[in-house]
């Protein structure tokens, strides 16, 4: 099997266009945090991402840059970073807070005083701990500390071609996942039990992880817009919709699709169907040179012609790369214009009552129709069983 | 297959505890934080858990509670909060920030100023992100906000006997895990593919979740203390080690164990021993009564006295419970006394330049000799092959 990743001189070039636009902003040092649950920002300039730990990349619009880690991490990191430079740091450790007794650690006063910085943007500004800030503000009293996330989000945002090919193959495991819980689903399976199936498929064919922690949600569960799975047994006749995704090389992508065992209610299988013509109607949309909010207000109205209004609680697509779920998301209220090479997971979810379902695949922005990630096409699984 | 869970009365009992030691503290508001990756505060209370998004339990000394949860996990926190009242708000959306047009979310001034707090404690001190920080200094000017880990610390740090069947289930379907590595590991799987068998084997056999980012390191990536899994394919003659674990009801367990396949060199296997006997030594020492740092010095110092200790870098112990790894660490510098019906991972990880490796088993303090979580029974995993 061959493994796909991202080639050493892309991660240099990112390092070059962020401090091209922190010269543009007047920004002379750029600190990017991340977490075991949201680790895109460190992950896309080193290739690194935490676990237990957090982590942080510290760039200089002048030149140099630092993989910040914690105490446990230094041959994890030193294994996988593309910065050369690694410092540990204990305001990186774990929530436990050890206190590693005899550790060389490195303060803020000498990580940041090399640089003796005028403005210090911070990418991931909400994610950020207040006890970190406090920290960086002791160490350099009266400079500016400030959010950062649209210098870095400037760069993420249009993908590169290394980028789109590891998506399309995130999104072609994703669909071996997602194959693998179609070929072994029966009757009394448990949500949690069919999501190791899944899996499995995933890791034993070219998945570096799950693209975030993937979900089944059956019966009066598929309501759940975001869910995790539990041990619920799944029954002929009711919803039971999968999100599925795999992580390739930082890359995530997701599969979303409602499943039915046996026969399908007609009331339910036009409401499926529902979600599966808004599914299809958002792609059609989205090209480039569109206003996002436009397509938004397009797909949310015709969702609300139908009568089903009621049944929308958010999107209907949103931002795909490092995350599976990453800025812009595309919304009524959005007002971004669609470029082409941005990537987006075309995300349809509705609710009433009881039951719910997701239509969710990747696409990249073209002049015309959009590329799917997935070639696996979308219909109606109603499966004998 | 029988689910074993948290009955409703105990969480009542949590809240009760915790009610008790704010008063004790004089503190009238407290505000328990978790995240998709830290979910420990949150699930103790609520046995909700996020995903995505983040999430808060609120309680007041003189009753009342409410989970506070992100914009989109309406129905999926509804299905699992042991609280009954569940509010959504802005500052627990997700990573990529949606804005939700149209949806009516609650605001801190509304959330906060129906208790007019004097004082408000925050579990979760070091995760809270600064942006909610800032929105909680706004809405409550002049009110004095402080770290009160020490009081959740405090409730959770002894465990129930209800506590204490989970974490034995968690050991037990931990155990399944690993085994299912045993039986299906050959020269050439991937770290990431044994990974997956493990995940599937737990999740198939009654785990809700695996508990924590499990990982397989190989060969070099053995010195690795915090790692996860690469497409690396592992090979006869060098030490890969495994750290499994599930979750079950909340509760994370974890097993440590290096296997060698085909034969072992001689020094390698001297090196292997050294730290199954710190294990075994750590656990004899583990009982009622004992200082922890002693313990931590008695078995760092045998390390040392036989020319490991370089190849110390933490423990030999953590607490464990809702996070795998949780407040407190056992290690030299470490002060509180091991009382009874304390739960410990006891996690003795060595490495030098080029190879490392962790035993981890759980252990429950007792009187006299601990009890062990798992039966699994510790010895060199020298494979045949």
């Amino acid at each position: 099997m061959d493994f796909i990743s991202i080639p050493e001189s892309e991660f240099q070039e990112r390092l070059r266009k962020t401090r091209q636009a922190m010269q543009a902003k007047g920004v002379d040092l750029l600190l990017a945090f991340a977490t075991e649950s949201e680790p895109a920002y460190v992950r896309y300039y080193a290739d690194y991402w935490p676990s237990f730990e957090t982590a942080g990349v510290l760039m200089s619009a002048s030149g140099g840059e630092s993989l910040l880690i914690g105490p446990e991490s230094g041959t994890y990191a030193a294994a996988r970073s593309q910065i050369a430079r690694i410092t540990r740091m204990m305001d990186f450790r774990e929530s436990s807070q050890p206190g590693y007794p005899g550790s060389t650690l490195a303060t803020w006063a000498e990580v940041l005083g090399e640089y003796a910085p005028k403005r210090l943007g911070i990418a991931g500004w909400h994610l950020i701990p207040h006890t970190i800030m406090q920290n960086l503000q002791a160490a350099i009293p009266g400079v500016e500390i400030f959010d950062a996330d649209d210098i870095v989000r400037g760069v993420m945002q249009t993908k590169s071609e290394n980028e789109l090919r590891c998506l399309r193959e995130a999104a072609r495991i994703s669909e071996l996942g997602f194959k693998a819980v179609l070929e072994n689903i029966r009757e009394g399976a448990t949500e949690v039990e069919l999501c190791g199936i899944a899996t499995a498929a995933m890791l034993s064919q070219g998945a570096e992880a799950t693209g975030y922690p993937i979900w089944c949600a059956s019966g009066p569960n598929s309501t759940q817009a975001i869910s995790r799975p539990t041990h619920r047994k799944v029954r002929k006749g009711e919803v039971i919709h999968f999100s599925v995704g795999a992580k390739v090389a930082g890359y995530s992508a997701s599969m979303g699709r409602p499943v039915v065992l046996g026969s399908c209610p007609a009331d339910l299988k036009a409401f499926l169907q529902i979600g599966l013509d808004a599914m299809n109607m958002t792609i059609d949309l989205m090209r480039d040179g569109r206003v996002s909010g436009e397509v938004a207000r397009r797909v949310h109205g015709w969702i609300g012609e139908q009568g089903y209004g009621h049944t929308i609680l958010y999107g209907p697509a949103h931002g795909c790369g490092q995350m599976e779920c990453e800025f812009p998301f595309l919304e009524s209220s959005s007002t971004f214009t669609l470029r082409e090479n941005m990537a987006f997971m075309v995300d349809v979810f509705l609710a009433d009552e009881t039951r719910g379902f997701r239509w969710e695949d990747g696409i990249i922005v073209r002049q015309g129709a959009a590329e799917e990630l997935s070639s696996f096409g979308r219909k109606l699984n109603i499966l004998e069983v």
